[in-house]
């Protein structure tokens, strides 16, 4: 008989439903609460906050256990969060939405270009905790095991705690073994990008794009530099793109 | 003979080349400087941050005249920013980005699903003064003329005066005539989606993403209660999502 009281999970990623990062998430989960994922169909790395509205969303069921379902979606990670609120939960709303196990940072700016936290900004603009998690290494075969507990300690407070309002959490990983946790904040930082260039069988330029990452950030509070240190970085984040250190200036300026 | 002073100036957009807007938009540039646009191809709205990293992207020059060249890319905004500054422009860097005329208003929430702020953001993210004018019409028809004076006044401003560094501007038009300009910050709000459900040849469903707009904030000085009162809406916005005001509280919690 289900337990009422058990917790509703809600997962998705960016990396799709074949991906080994949400294999290993929805095995943790389940020791929480309820499970339903609802990721895409195919690896959707580099999306953003992209929302499908010219094209037709679809979705399948494609696995069900007890307190666990499971469905793909053709559209982005954002989609499927919006899919799952609003066709499969309608008026439930889930305790918690995690996002990941991402195969490769999302730390500093990555996070702007990152499908797995726009899933998480999504599920905090639902009012809802949301978490993504992220390990330093875009291995398919990326080895996982030493942030297993992390990932339990982080869930198991933010299940009991709660989040502040309209705040989410940005959770990275290094590569292998872990100092600890620290708390951070959003690296300032850039990307070199570098085109590869390639003709095709007419003889036409096409380009694949390609990048150095540029940190610009020495203080060691930072996200990218906690990372390297070896630590954990939990970045709490908040979708507000206000500069509001210059809105007296610019009032002066341009009204 | 071309004047080597004046400003080069960068133009893109989410509605492609094709849109009423980016035409009205170089018109008005091309009174200021050199003008460089590399516009997507095709319609890229609520691409959001996305970047092209699993297909090869493409561009090809379409129209050419003294001090004014214009590019199409197959690729997102962001992809037709990262193909201007890594492979047009090479060392050149512009005086400007702009991104726009946007066919609908990017105030509050919209802009991080917004094609035509990622590349604003983008262009911010290179230490180029940057802005994304937007109107609150989604009408391909819709009417700019009440939006050029300000547009001109925004633009000259910021060419003289530059940004604070990271910071860029959100700018969006009411659908008619205009009371004048107001700095103000992004509003607190969300969308209530609502799926419409259809059925292919097969009889099964496939869904088409709409949604209707809730704003939260009450504030008169949020971006779209700004623009609803018949002000165009400054936002000044920057690419950090850190929600500092939690960090001590966090690191007690997580560390």
């Amino acid at each position: 008989m289900k337990n009422m009281k058990r917790p509703l999970i809600f997962i998705t990623n960016d990396d799709s439903f074949r991906s080994k990062g949400i294999k290993l998430l929805i095995d943790i989960m389940r020791k929480f609460g309820d499970v339903v994922v609802v990721a895409p169909t195919n690896e959707q790395s580099g999306k953003s906050h992209a929302i499908t509205v010219n094209d037709p969303l679809r979705y399948h069921k494609i696995e069900e256990m007890e307190g666990y379902k499971a469905y793909v979606c053709n559209g982005t990670p954002v989609d499927c969060v919006k899919i799952a609120f609003n066709i499969i939960f309608k008026e439930i709303k889930p305790d918690l939405v995690v996002s990941g196990i991402n195969h490769g940072s999302n730390a500093s700016i990555n996070t702007i270009y990152s499908g797995t936290m726009a899933a998480v900004f999504e599920g905090c603009a639902e009012n809802i905790s949301s978490i993504g998690f992220s390990v330093d290494c875009h291995s398919l075969d990326a080895d996982f095991t030493h942030c297993i507990t992390s990932i339990e300690k982080i869930t198991k407070d933010v299940l009991e705690n709660g989040l502040d309002e309209n705040v989410c959490l940005n959770v990275n990983f290094p590569a292998s073994e872990m100092k600890g946790l620290k708390v951070c904040h959003q690296a300032k930082a850039y990307w070199n990008e570098d085109f590869l260039e390639r003709k095709d069988p007419m003889g036409h330029s096409y380009y694949w794009l390609t990048g150095v990452y540029n940190c610009q950030d020495e203080n060691p509070g930072a996200d990218y530099n906690v990372l390297k240190e070896g630590y954990g970085a939990i970045t709490p984040m908040q979708v507000d793109f206000t500069a509001y250190q210059v809105i007296d200036k610019y009032k002066k300026r341009f009204e």
